[in-house]
This record gives C-alpha cells, sequence and structure tokens, in this order.
C-alpha cells in the first residue's frame, strides 16, 4: 500500500469501543451509545440502517442506507470523527459512469441498498443491492466519498448481499453474493465468484447454505468485508429463522479458506448477537439483526461491527477478535 | 343547509388542536394526548381502533371499531364535548331496518368493521365493512348517533373502506371503495362508483392504483370522508408496503377532481404519517396508521385526523390544510 | 311481444337435435356433430368456445369467444340456418356506446370473453366478462347481431359469469354473477342482484355455494340464460373440482324460485355432463364442460346446450327438459 | 394415592397468588412478577417460554423450553421453592429409554418443546412435542424430575400439544392433541385419544375446531393439563387468529364430559387472556400468549397459569377458579 | 390356514396372465384387455380406479373405487371369475359396526377411497382413505364380501395409502401408511405402525422419503398388500414427481427387512411403469398409474399388479417376480 | 472460416424440409414425420425431448434431452444423415474438465437437461441447464461431438435458457439467458450477458419481458441459437400462458439489434407454433411446444425448428424466413 493509500484508508488506529459490560460473558455486546443513527440524521428520512463504515484519513466515513418517506431506497455519504457520532450527506449519492457502458444501466434505477463498502489495492468500492429489472449486485469506487464511479452490475438478477474480498485471491477479484429471487426469498446461500476485471463474474462456487432446525434456517448473507486473520477469512453474516410470525435475522460467524475462500474451515453454530433489545425488536421490520461493516484493531484485539436494527436504525456491537475466532470453532 | 340540519352537523366550531411541536419541520403531527382512546374504554374491549368521528351538535359524535374479547367486530357509538376526550357506549350499534328488504342481509351477520361517517343532506350517513358471506360496503344513516338505520349493502362482495362523498356530483350519490378478496388482501385499487338512491350502485370508476417501490406498494384504500377544497377533493388514504415481516400501513393524500373524481389531480409520493412510535409500532397488528376520519376548520388553516394505532387503539394528528395541499402536489 | 320482436327472437321453431343414443339413460347426451365449432371457422384465431347461442329471425345467431394468436381474447358474431354448421364474422364486435358515460370504460380495452345472449322484452342483451382493472360483468345490446350499444359495467371487478333474467322479477332487471378474484379463482359462489335501470345494481343476495367433497367443491357460476317453467327457473351451471392435476368444470342444474329467485328450490346433487371424450379433455386447458347456452323447445320436450370444450372448441348436448327437472330434484 | 404419591405429587398445599388488582373486573390477571424466567436464569439460553410446572414434594417442579443460542430447542427441569423463583438446571433432560423399543427414535433427536407436565397414578409424565420425521408428541415418566424414562411418541408425525388427562378415563389412558403440518400451521382442531399402555393410541375423536371470526379463528391446542371439576373437565388452551401481520395466539377455556371428554359441555366465546402487555407483544415471536400449566387451590378457590410471552419468557397470571368456570359458559 | 381359510383365500390357482410382448425388455408390460374396468361397469358411475383385487373361493373378489357422478366417492365390491372380466355391485359397501364404538365415527361420512385387500390369519381386511375431519385410514373386514365389519380408524387424520401387511410381525398387527395433510398434499413418506389389536396403533416409524431429483420427488406411497419373498417384503408403490404442470404419477418397488419392515434392504432407482399410454396420460387427473393390489403366482414366477390410469380407470400389468426383485436391487 | 471449420460446421447443405401443406397459410407448419425422436430410440428411456441440432460434417449431429426411468436427466449425442432419423448415443455425455478448475463444479452433479448447439469461430459450442445447488447455464465445446470439454457455469443459480450468439459482438461473447428461481418457475425475462473469455460475464442487459394478457404472460425464454440476417438477430423463443390448469407454451419470434442484441427491434404479437396435436398436448407435461434448435437454408428461404412436444418428444417444423421475418414485424 502507498502512503497515499495507507492515508485514504485509515489504517492503524484505535475504533470505537466499549469494554464488555460487568456480569456477562457474551462474546459480542452492545454498544451504550446505540442506537447510532436514526432517522433524525437525514431529513426526510424514514429510517437509516444496514450501512457500510470504514477508516478514512484521520477519522471515518461510510455509505448509508437512507429509505425517505416515499420509502424509496438511496444511499448517501457520511463522516465520523470517532465513528460513533456521525454527519450524513441530506442529498443521495449520484453516480457518476465508471466507464461508457455504464449509463445503459443507469437509465432505469429502482433503489440502492444494504451498502458494504471495501478498501481495495488503491481505493474503496462500494457494492450494495442494485435494483436493474429486479435486484442485482451494483459496484462502484471512490477515493473521497464524494465522488463515486460506478461499474456494471456484477451478476444478473436476483442477487443481493454482495461483499468484496479485500484483496485479489489466485489472482483474481473476489466476491461473496446470496443469489434470490425478485421478493422476500424465504431461501438463500452464499456463494462465490471471480472476476479478472471487476466487470465480468465467473468461477462462482458455493460456500454455505442454512443450517435446519437452527437461526440460520431459512436464509444467510454474507455482512462485512471478510476480515483477513492466520485462521482464515472471518466472515461474518446474518442467517434467518422463520417463526410463526415473520423472519428473525440474526449475526452469526464463519471462517474460509484463505486461498479456496469457497472451502468453510468453520463455522459457528451459535448466533453472536440475535434481535433481543427494543431498537432491533420494534421498528419498520421487527426482530432483525443484519451486520455490514466492521473495523479491527487488531493489536488490541478488538472488532466493533455496525449492524442495521429493525430496519429502522444504525448500531454498534464489540467484540474481542481472538474470542470471535474461538467462537467459530465452538 | 336548513337550520335544524346545521345544529345537527354542529359546522362552525373550532376542533381538537395542538400547535406544530418545536423543532420538526413535519407537515403532520401527532397530538401529545395519543392515545386518545384504549380499551379501557368499553367493558369487555380487546381492543378500539379505526373509528370514525364528526362535529355533532354543540360537540362531537363518532361510531368507533370496538373488537371484543371474543374478538368480534363491532361498532359503538360515542360522544364527547372536546373531540379528544370520549364516552363511548358499552353496547353496540343495534341497526333497525331501513326498508322492508333489508332484514335478508340481517339475518346473517358477520361483522362490522372500519367505519367511516358522512354528513350529506340531511343526515349522517354510516359506511363500513359489513360481512355477508364475505367483506362488502354497509350502508346506515342517523340524525342522533342514537338510532341507526340500515340500508342494503353497496356491493357484492368483496369489498371493504366503502366512503361516502359528502353531496351528490353530477346528480348522484357518489363513494369510494376497494374491492379486495376474502382474506387479508394483498392487493387494492380505490374505484369510484355512483348511485341514484342509495341501494343501486353502478358507473364504476377506476380512481387510483398502488405505485411501485413506494410506500404504498400493495394496497390503497380511502380514508376519511373527502375534504372539498378549491384544489379538488382532499383525499386521505392508507397505503401498505409488505417488508420481510408484513404489511406497513402509513396515511397519505390526493386531490380529486371536482366533478370527475376518479381523475386523479395530485398525489403525494411521500406518506404522511408512518408507524414511528410504540403505539402504532407495537399492538394486535403491528406498523398500522390507519385513518378513518378529519376535521377541518379552514378559517383557522388546521385540519386534524382521528387514525387507528396498531390495530389497538385511537390516535390523533394534526396539519395545517394549506401545507398538505401543498404537499400533495410535491 | 310484439310481431316484429316475435320475428327478431325466432321463437316457435324446432331446434338442433338429435334422439339419445341407444344403450344409454344418460338424461344428457353429446351430438354426434361435436365440435361443431373449431379454430378453423376464424382465420387467425387460436380457439373458439365458451359461446352463446340463440334464436334469431329465421334461424339462429351466437357471440362468441375467439382467442386469436396472440391469446388476445375478443367476441366476434356468427349466424346459422340449422344452429349446428356455423359462419363466423372475421373480425371482433366493435361495440358502440350506449349511452355517453360508456365511452370511459372503452378507453380501457383488456380483453371480453364468455359471452351470454338473452332475449330480454324487447331485444337481445349480451352479458360477457369484460376488462376493467380486472375482470367484470359487461352488457350491451342488439336486435341485429351486426351493431351492438354497449352499457356500462354491472359490477366492480372482480366479477365474472354474469347471467340475465329474461324478464322482470318483481319490477326490477335481475342477474346472476360470481364474484371472484382477478386470478384463475378457486372460489366462487353465485350471487343475485337487482337493477331498475340495467346500469345501477343492488339487492345482491347469496343464492348457492360450492358443495365441499363433489364435483362442484371449487366454484359454480351460471351457464345459459335461466329457463323459466312451471317448477322455477332451470339454471344450468358449471361446477368446478380441485383435482391433483387442477380445475375440473362440469355442467350441473338447479331451480330457482320464480319471484325470490335466490331461493334455491332443487339442485342436482350429480353433474349432467363432465369431460369424459377427447376433445373436453385435450385442449388448451385440459378437462372443461362449460355451458354458456340453451335452446328449448317446450312442445317437444327438447332441451340443446351450448358448451365449450377443453377451452378450445364449441360442441352441443341433448337432453329433454322433462327428465332434466326430474334430474334436480333427485 | 399412596402417601409416597401425595408427597411427590405435592398436594394440598398453597400456591402462587397474588389478589385482582384494584379497578378491574377481568377474569384474569397477570403477576407483577412477570416475566418469572427470562433467558438469563440459563447461561447460553436465548429464550424460555412455554413451560410446565407442578407441586412437587414440598415445592414446585417444572419442565422449561429453553432454545439455546443455536436456537436448538431443548426441555430442562427446574425446582422452586414458591413457585415463582425458579432455579433451572444448565443442562438439558437426558432421557433415558423407558423400554428396549425407544432407542430406535431416540437415534434421531431434531428438537423437543412445549412442555407439559401431568401427575398421573403414581409418578409424573411428560408429553412434548418431539420432532421424528417431523412434529410429533413425545411422552417421558419420572418421580424425581432427575431420571426422565422416555416411552413411544404416541403419534405419527404431524402433531403437536399433546396433553395427558390426569387419570384414566373409562379405564384408558387419554390425551388430547392438535393434529397439524410440519411447518407454522394455519389450521389445527383438537382431538381425543385414548391407550391402553401409553404406547398404542387409537379411539381417536374430535373435540373442537377453531371459531370462524373470532380469537380463535386459525387453530386451537390443550394448554394445561385438564382440570377435573364437579362441572366436567376445564380446558386452558391457545386460540389464533391469522392478523395482517401474522399469528396472534390468546387463552381460552372450555369444559369437557367427564367421562366422553371430546363432548364439549361448553366452551368460552372470549378469551381469557391476550397479548396486551409488552412482555407479550415484543420477543421472538411478537403478539404470543401460550399457556402450558396452572395450579390449582380448590379451597381457596384459586388459579395460577404459567404461560409463555412472545415465545421468549414465562409468565404467570391468576384466577378465582369458579369465575373460570362460570366465564366458560357465559 | 384352516381348510375353510384356504378356501376362502382362494391360494394355489393361477392369475390373469399375458406373455411379454416381444421386442420390449421392460420388466414391467401392460395388459391387452386395458383398461380392464370403465365408468360403464357401475350405472351413474363418473370413474373407477385406484381398486383392489384377491383371490376369493373359485375366482377372484375387490374392493373398487367408484367416484359417482356427484363426485362423491364409495367403495364397490365386486367378483370375477378370471379376474379380467368383473361384476361390479351397483351399490356402494354399506359397513356394518364391528365394535359398539364405531357407530361414532361412522355418524360422519366424507368419503371412502382407494382401497386395499389383505388377507389376514382368517379373513380380508379392507383399508382404505376414510374421510373423519379430514382424511384418515379406516379398516374392515370381510369373509363374503358382502357383509363388511367396520373397525376404528387407524389414526388421526391427516393420512393416507394404508396397507396392511399379510401376518404378524413380531406378535403385531402392522400396517404402512403416509402421513398427509387436509389437501392435494405436496410431500409423503411411508411409515410403519404396529397394533396388539388393530385398533391401538403405536410403535411408529419411519421407512421411506421421496429421493429428491427423480420419479419420486414429491411423496411415496404404498400400493399392494406387501409380498412376503425369501428376500423380503416386496412393496410396490407409487411415486410423485411435480412437473411444470402438476403431478406424475408413477410405480417403483422396494424390498423391506422381513422381521423390522421399517429397514429399506433395497429400492429400484427407477420406475416399474409410468403414464405413457392414453388411458393413463388422459383422464380426470392426467399422468397418473396408481397400483393397489398383486396377485402373485411363485410356482410360476409370474406377478400381476392392478393399478388405476389416469383416476378414470382400472388396468392390469404384468412381471416376472425374479425380475422385479432383480430390479429393486439393481 | 478455415477449410477444416468449414467441413466441421457442414454449412451450405440443404435442411430437412416440407413443403407447406395444401389449404393451410400458417407461417410455420409441422413435418409430417413428428415425432421424430421417442423414448424408444434410447434404452431405459423415459422422455427425450428440448433438443438440439446442428449441420456437422456430411450430415448432422445433436445434444439430446434424456430422461431415464428414475426421471433423472441426462444429455445424449446423436447423429443423422438426413436430420430427421436419428441413432442416439445410448449412454450420456460424459463431459471432461476443460480447464483446471472445473473439476470443482463436476464433483457436485445434479443435472443436465435443455441442451443448445452453436458453432462459434472453430468449434461447437453446447449451453444447457446445469445443476450446481440449483439450475444454471453449463457450457461446453466439442468438435467430433464424442468428447466434449467443458467450461465453468456461466452464472450464479438460478438460471435456465442460456443461448449463446454464433458470433463476438463489439468484441464480446454473448449470451441470452432467463434467470429464475430453484422450482418451476412463474416468471421469467430475456436477459444478454457478455464474456472476454467464456468464464466470466457480465454487462448484464435486459432485453424483453413477458407481454401481458397474451400467449406469453408468464414468462419467456430464447429457443435456438440467434439467426443473424440483414434485419437483425432472429430469436425464436418460448413463451408461457398460465391457463387454468397450468402452464401452455408456445413459440415466437422477434428481432433483435446486430450491434446491440439487447434492443427489440420487432417483436410477434402472436405465437408462431402453440400446442394444437395431440403429441404437443398429451405426455410428460401437457401443452408444450419448446424451441431449442434451428436450420437455415438462406439460399432457399427455408427454416427448420427442432422442437419439445409435451416434454416428451422431438419434433420438426418448417417457415419461409422471409415469411418469418415479416412476421415479426406484423
Amino acid at each position: 500500500m502507498t502512503a497515499h493509500a495507507q492515508r485514504l484508508a485509515g489504517t492503524g488506529r484505535a475504533i470505537p469501543w466499549e469494554n464488555r459490560p460487568a456480569g456477562t460473558s457474551d462474546v459480542m455486546w452492545r454498544s451504550s451509545l446505540n442506537p447510532i443513527v436514526t432517522r433524525d440524521d437525514v431529513p426526510g428520512a424514514n429510517s437509516i440502517f444496514n450501512s457500510a463504515v470504514v477508516r478514512f484519513e484521520d477519522g471515518y466515513a461510510g455509505v448509508f442506507r437512507v429509505d425517505d418517506t416515499r420509502r424509496a431506497m438511496n444511499l448517501h455519504a457520511g463522516r465520523s470523527v470517532d465513528g460513533a457520532a456521525w454527519e450524513l450527506d441530506p442529498d443521495p449519492i449520484a453516480f457518476t459512469p465508471g466507464d461508457d457502458r455504464v449509463p445503459e444501466i443507469q437509465e432505469r434505477f429502482e433503489h440502492a441498498y444494504d451498502p458494504r463498502v471495501t478498501w481495495l489495492e488503491d481505493r474503496f468500492y462500494v457494492t450494495w443491492c442494485n435494483g436493474y429489472h429486479g435486484p442485482t449486485v451494483g459496484l462502484a469506487h471512490t477515493t473521497d466519498f464524494r465522488t463515486f464511479a460506478q461499474l456494471d452490475n456484477a451478476y444478473l438478477p436476483f442477487n443481493r448481499n454482495g461483499v468484496l474480498f479485500p484483496r485479489r485471491i489466485g489472482g483474481a477479484y473476489a466476491m461473496l453474493s446470496r443469489p434470490s429471487d425478485g421478493g422476500h426469498t424465504a431461501f438463500g446461500d452464499i456463494f462465490y465468484s471471480e472476476s479478472p476485471d471487476l466487470v465480468h463474474w465467473g468461477r462462482h462456487r458455493h460456500v454455505m447454505a442454512p443450517v435446519p432446525l437452527s437461526w440460520q434456517a431459512t436464509k444467510v448473507g454474507a455482512g462485512p468485508t471478510p476480515i483477513e486473520t492466520d485462521d482464515g477469512w472471518l466472515v461474518l453474516y446474518h442467517g434467518v429463522l422463520t417463526s410463526c410470525n415473520g423472519f428473525v435475522y440474526s449475526m452469526g460467524a464463519a471462517l474460509l479458506d484463505l486461498e479456496e475462500p469457497w472451502r468453510v474451515l468453520a463455522r459457528g453454530s451459535r448466533f453472536l448477537l440475535a434481535p433481543h433489545v427494543p431498537y432491533e425488536q420494534v421498528g419498520d421490520v421487527p426482530n432483525v439483526v443484519f451486520p455490514c461493516a466492521a473495523l479491527v484493531d487488531e493489536d488490541a484485539d478488538r472488532l466493533t461491527v455496525y449492524y442495521g436494527g429493525a430496519d429502522t436504525v444504525v448500531c454498534m456491537a464489540h467484540a474481542h477478535l481472538s474470542e470471535v475466532l474461538a467462537f467459530v470453532r465452538d
């Protein structure tokens, strides 16, 4: 990484953090600041949730899902000094075409939601659920979180939860995604795909399926950018259970092989976090914990996850990285 | 309007009101008295919601949806001095037959719910969802809110959300309704119908459909009696979005042509009010804002809407009429 | 009936007929000429079926459902000397507006199918399934089967199988119909409605429901114009059973009270005709017998029914009227 | 009952109790201690609910449904001095085979949930929803709540909510159950079955069905062990209504004939308790009141019911037995 | 077996037979006499199919599914000299109560269909799909095919395709069945149950499930009485595939352990017979081959199967027993 | 094209042909040889249909869908001298890995069906519906129809009906496909995708959607390899209508822009061929005409289409190319 890139990527600083509350031994715990972003942070917003945050320069930057009072879904950029208090742009990101074929898909804007942000080589890439005759995975890059150059969609519809790996693997760009249908999909496995150019994708490999009779029985989808560790790629993801009254979204973790990430090395049988407090249980979609980003401070053994609560607010949770790695193998 | 009718209709008085709270620019805001009616207001009630209120004599009168602890659905009359504190009759309205054919449909009572009340010519008319081999639109009239004379059902099943216009249009009585099915209908457009006699209905016209990818993507149904303005008929209505965990009911507004009300002159792309506070988010049906009545004080530019919260309680919200008319055209 | 009307209605002549085949005691039997109309009778037709036939002047006239090779559904007029060999107009009927409000619904043509034709007072009325934001019942009149004046739709969507009675009852026009939904409805009861003017309809009464665990377990819908007899109105209708592989449409019969036709006097527990031969079992919709018209020769005790086979062809079946009346009471 | 059995069954002592709160005339009221058991009572639990409690020796014992953070469902034993404060075993019950054929079904453990406990002749029997190629009714017995001997499943899948009667009836063991399907069943009637040996079951009789257009319109299932009274068997049960946003579970009551319990003598048309407070409205399954056990102090005319709230916590409610018996006949 | 029983059971005679047609090597082939029974064999029948045949005295007897022109489903007895030409009783079997509790279930007749007949100890037992608040398994016995004594239903609803074994196993009566739901079930595994008295059933064991991506992917259900061979119980069964246009029913075979019949020793991966000729492809339910009975002549190595075609007719197919046993292991 | 390639591709010879039958003016007509391939052509086959044919050397070669009597779906190669009489290999194609990453997907064979074959640059490419955790598009190449080298799947599941263009467009390989779900998909649009290497795919563009109220109202999918004409790419495709009894598959035609094939230049509103004869109406899936291949003799203005009938047999139909091009613009 060049010095310029290092500065952009904001590496090497501490991350937002609270110690584990006394009296609990949970592997992951909630921030006392939750919810850290609400509808009041953008004029005309109905809800802000399922958003992605990265270190950026001397502070933090992010891409946020903002549903307005039309219930139109858009992405807004935001900045923060400490990763917990955020200023969001009042207007959605206006993507510029990243090449001369991209306007063909920009003509038809349906929606943009559930972003992820990944530092890859020399810039940040945003992936999100982009509507083009149905949901698929949109892709864009930025270096300043002001201008975003949109690339072509990665897949045909119907797909969601596209998450880039933070480096090439075997020479190829790599992405996780969750093929689905056009509705509130009641199924969903995680797949792995490769690309030589971030435009054309192939070598699709199955990674992992739901687990019957568990918290992740209905569908699973990748959350934050995979975290490279000596043990493998740590993937935090959402798993969904269908209760008598609809879907319950919880957060879990798995380890993928470093060089062949479609091979699952370990996978936690338990959830890390499930909707147990009011801002996760009550809102536009009750009972949702939906992780989209993570910050790691390896030296301090700290992990901070950003997740959406009840499809209504943005929240943080903390854990020790070493404990999560042990949890996955439990 | 005769003097007698004027007194009955209770025109010309102020309406319940609170000013817009400091620090918000929302077009519509909630009453600090919410919820104004709860299950405690009728012995044996499970819930009271989706109810209709009008000015009456020196105060206010209303018809309320009361689900009892059988979960049987009935209509109760109620009275109020100030429009906010209500006394409800402990027993359901016992409709008398309005003509000699009506007993044929009264033999089979299934349920009565979601009333609207309209002053029309010389009396009040109540419309509601009346069960007769499936839901359809019931019709009755009263001058004293003690005796109610029931007319024949307006339509074949399946239909709901029948709302009368407050005057004849083109010489005919006029009603909005929402054809549906026998269950928790996942579709629904608003239609307009005419009648020479309030018994036989025809000239059915399509008014408006749901809007894809919006807060009103699944179905729409008229709410309070349409409000006549210089700009057209102001219709407040509910729109429904299907989330991952069921329906979300919000309130919106549209303007219809004064003489050909099936022509939509303008329609707000945003919602006016969506379920954002606990008494709208938690209850027998989470996430419901369902408007059924409105009071207007034109001189003061004030509008007060009565709506059901979470299919459990009755609430009020306020707005300036001029701002709503601007909002519709936004 | 005036002499002019008598000539129009073509009363008093024999009807197409074959005697009951030897060796069977079935109450109804198929014509050896079946199918009497096929796709070859109209250039560009995919299928011709579910059509209505009446005596007209010295021969017969009819309104036919013709699906073209776009699978667009239209009505075509046809004429016949003997009621069995038909000449169909190559172009669909172009309805003229019957009053100045009708163009409002004609702007939006979706489809026209499953016609019935009824002689009423001084002219022929056609009813059919007319698309207007979903299926409903269209209405038109003619005296020459060349020009057809369209009236307003009788009902809100969703409704099908509207069939007029051939005289006023209790001073009102009367119609049977089957409220439904917008798809391939898996339910359906027959209702009765009245009108003072053939435009506005009310006094809706429930007539009859499907019969569980029978050939008519899923839905029932009226077929030909009700036939007035001393015993009551004879209604031939279709009943549908849902098999492991979809709907099976058969024909049955019932008797309704002459003055209060929503009262069922008798109803055959068996079907009169079910899809038992290839032209009823194989085609665009396998296993369909769908009656739309009947001719009666009372003096000869003869009844000839026109029905669609497999949504593909037009067929005839014969019976003795007295035997059908006995069958209904069996 | 022998002295040993009397001691085991813990008869003759007072039960947990609070008097009816001032200002209400409800037949049943909630404990101010609610929720009495939460996820914090078992390490690694996601939720504890739908559990069964009996008098045992000098205090109380129970079998609890504990879903862990895998969302695996298991049964845990627990003990209490006062019936309100509970100590639960941290590990699930390890059933021993009750005869030499039982290991055949134990090989395949899917899940164990929604227990009931019944004192019958000389020991306690536990029934629960046991997974064996789908849900069915498991059966075990214990005298010490430490070792539990499992018998064969009572029925083929798919069945749930099996509840034993506390004595033989007509010489046979007797059980209520609710045949269902393999999913979140949207239907369900209560049936009665008999057995000579607690292994083979027959003489299945229909007891009661849902009631259309009521709080129990979708399905009904027995709750606590039936309570023998002079008036008949008092059965507390759950009834389910399907709202616009899923199932709502409430508690009701019925009286069955003492000797022919498939005959319903009386059945309350109203619910006794419905989800009206946050711990019943918000949780893993919103809007659930699910009774599984009851304690009776006949001398004091007191009834205490244990029920699950929102599929998340265990709660208590109180009533006077005589008032419930009157309520059922109301 | 006593001499009387031997005579009743008609053992030791040849069975209907045709040699394999030249030019085919199929393991099973159709009779040139097909269909052997049609609707013409019972006055007022709509269809006759899915029927069971046994040797009886000097010829053959059978129980036939006859759907009448109400589409009511009943069982009729029949007799034959040669097993191919049949005389059927014109009236349904009138079951007499086999014990004093049976009238309780006979009060409510819903339907009787898909019979099987088994010689067991000293008489013939009939099992069938008996309606009692949903489909379940009815049971009756006869020695003369004139009087049939009905026993209690074997199971709670919902169950179908109950087939008795022809001898006790491990001292118990034994039956295969297929638990299902109340509709056109889209799933279904075969289970095994035991009984000490033919009234109470228990020890339910899973036998076999559908096979994904095969002709038996949707559901499987036992057909004829299991055939005891040295290799195990030979079970012919139906397997169902869901095509783009509904279910396709084919016939397959499996071998079960003689003493523990819930253990599958071998199971053919291919179908023996699938709907390939018009009388199996066209009818009330297109594409159905449904076996219900088999005759074996061990000395001649001959097997004749009776099966229903298209839910409309009765057919026969032939095979060499030794080849079927090899096919199962293929 | 090199001489070697020309010989391989078999260009320049006449194609199977019959003139239009007298008395019809249909644009497309059936071969009198139909069906040209049946289950009898491969031992152990249940059905052979939906297959692809090309000119090859001095005759013809093809890849055929063969469902065996397990109902397993495989591809078999075949050869023909005249294009009408075929010899099929008795064993399925055994694909060799085309590169060293392909074995990863070959480990998991689910099914292979509905092939297309395209001559592209210097060899034949086969595309088909390949099962890999759900249906997706498989890809292989051959020069001799004996060995086939499999490449990676083109897309993530769920996708079907992948059809390659016969030359690069704008420098990229190009394919049509129809994203779907994992079942009997009730929706489906045609999309266009590009690839630099036949492994990685991107630049996905929407091409065309179903047409409401028409023969192609439910879904559309490309059929034969697109045919390059001066007017554009001629695409023959299947369109599906949902009738009361399931899907009806017909054949239609459209013209795509030569350089931007996602732009539709013209599209026939009518079908070219619909299931009107028994071998299309009766079989494993009634009412299916499914085109997979076409041969063109431009000099003679002849077009011969190969299509599947009723998911059971292979058929041919003929047309004049110039008339089809006119039909598309009609």
